[in-house]
């Protein structure tokens, strides 16, 4: 089976500004990884209506799956719902299922679910509802694109409820090999095993640690048997790596 | 003078499968931000001639600057220049002045300049370098991209000294507001100054500290004075805010 594929739309302008940091992606990379989805593709854009349509539309065209982060909450800037609502040409409005759940989470805290509150139950016709096990307001899957909240320990909670349902393919093995050479000193072998081994991915990974100068060879594929035999001939190569 | 524009390509395997965490992206946000610049894209991608090609193309024809970081050094998979050059139309090769600046570092410090450490010479043709002051590979601009290392302490060095050419639109005034209530409590009046204020754009970004659950408002716009208009505003709003 081909390995399934996954692009990721990171979306608010606070991380374009450079305000917030973005860690979603990382985290979404290696949820992926462990579960056999390359993702092959991560896009930071901003809280503009047309901008989420068209790249919305062209990521779930182009991947498996798409995942999106940010842009979800109660305030005037929060426009994901409607937008992937709009590129997957499917209607959008307050939805009783999600009505219901905010309404339940406000009246347990004794807050009143206003006007501003219930945007958080927009959700496009057909979608299914992503739990939100720390703020209630869900997030929802509508064909492939997996809609999920902006702030980490959210967008974790839900991503850890929908990755177990997803394709996943063979898994990833990943072995490695610390080298105290620089990358100028083991390109050369490097290059020549990489294409000798087309199927398997060897990077390369320069560090300085106290004092040293080395390379973090990184060997990866889906066929055990290959890593082995990569990983036999960089201790030729380099006896003296650990 | 309308603001400059740019994007951003993030190079590398390691990015999108977890192994590493971008963090240039989040710096260069900072500083285009501070120079007047709307960063407006950034992208995450694989070491992939084919799409290196396209992204840049696409990339480097719909903003004013795009910056890439990543592929340029040693090994077999550093592939950004040739890649660039192809997108941008230019041969790509070794070239005497990229390869005069390398023999003197690897001179200086005992090592041989071997046919690896040489493929961080192979430059565009037309193409103006930029410096590197740490590991002497230089990075380089083609036409209106900027082609920088991977290694953080490496592309911030390399983007501290393009910057300062780069033409900077008016600067962007940002003030911020701490309010000691939810966003969903908030929503209401920032929607509405949002509307009543299209030029000025106001976010919202949730916070839990200390058992608080808040929200930072934060407002930014070219015009000092509409955001004193709105800072004026929130506080009478919020008048417990600070």
């Amino acid at each position: 089976m081909p390995t399934p594929t996954a692009a990721m739309l990171v979306i608010g302008d606070e991380i374009l500004s450079g305000r917030t940091r973005d860690s979603n992606m990382n985290h979404l990379a290696k949820a992926l990884t462990d579960h056999g989805i390359a993702l092959c593709e991560a896009r930071m854009i901003s809280d503009d209506h047309d901008v989420i349509v068209r790249q919305v539309r062209e990521l779930s065209g182009s991947y498996d799956n798409l995942f999106t982060s940010g842009g979800i909450g109660p305030t005037h800037d929060d426009i994901t719902a409607e937008a992937v609502a709009e590129a997957m040409g499917a209607q959008c409005g307050i939805r009783d299922d999600a009505r219901t759940i905010l309404q339940a989470h406000y009246d347990r805290s004794g807050q009143d679910l206003n006007e501003a509150r219930l945007r958080m139950a927009r959700i496009p016709d057909g979608a299914t509802l992503i739990d939100n096990p720390i703020s209630a307001a869900p997030g929802f899957i509508l064909g492939n694109v997996h809609v999920m909240a902006g702030v980490p320990r959210i967008f974790e909670a839900m991503l850890a409820s929908v990755v177990p349902a997803l394709t996943g393919g063979a898994p990833m093995i990943s072995r490695s090999l610390r080298v105290e050479r620089g990358e100028g000193d083991i390109a050369g072998p490097l290059g020549e095993l990489a294409a000798a081994h087309p199927d398997v991915s060897i990077g390369s990974y320069p560090f300085h640690q106290n004092g040293i100068h080395g390379s973090n060879v990184v060997v990866r594929s889906q066929d055990g048997n290959a890593v082995d035999t990569v990983m036999g001939a960089l201790q030729t190569h380099f006896p003296e790596a650990t």
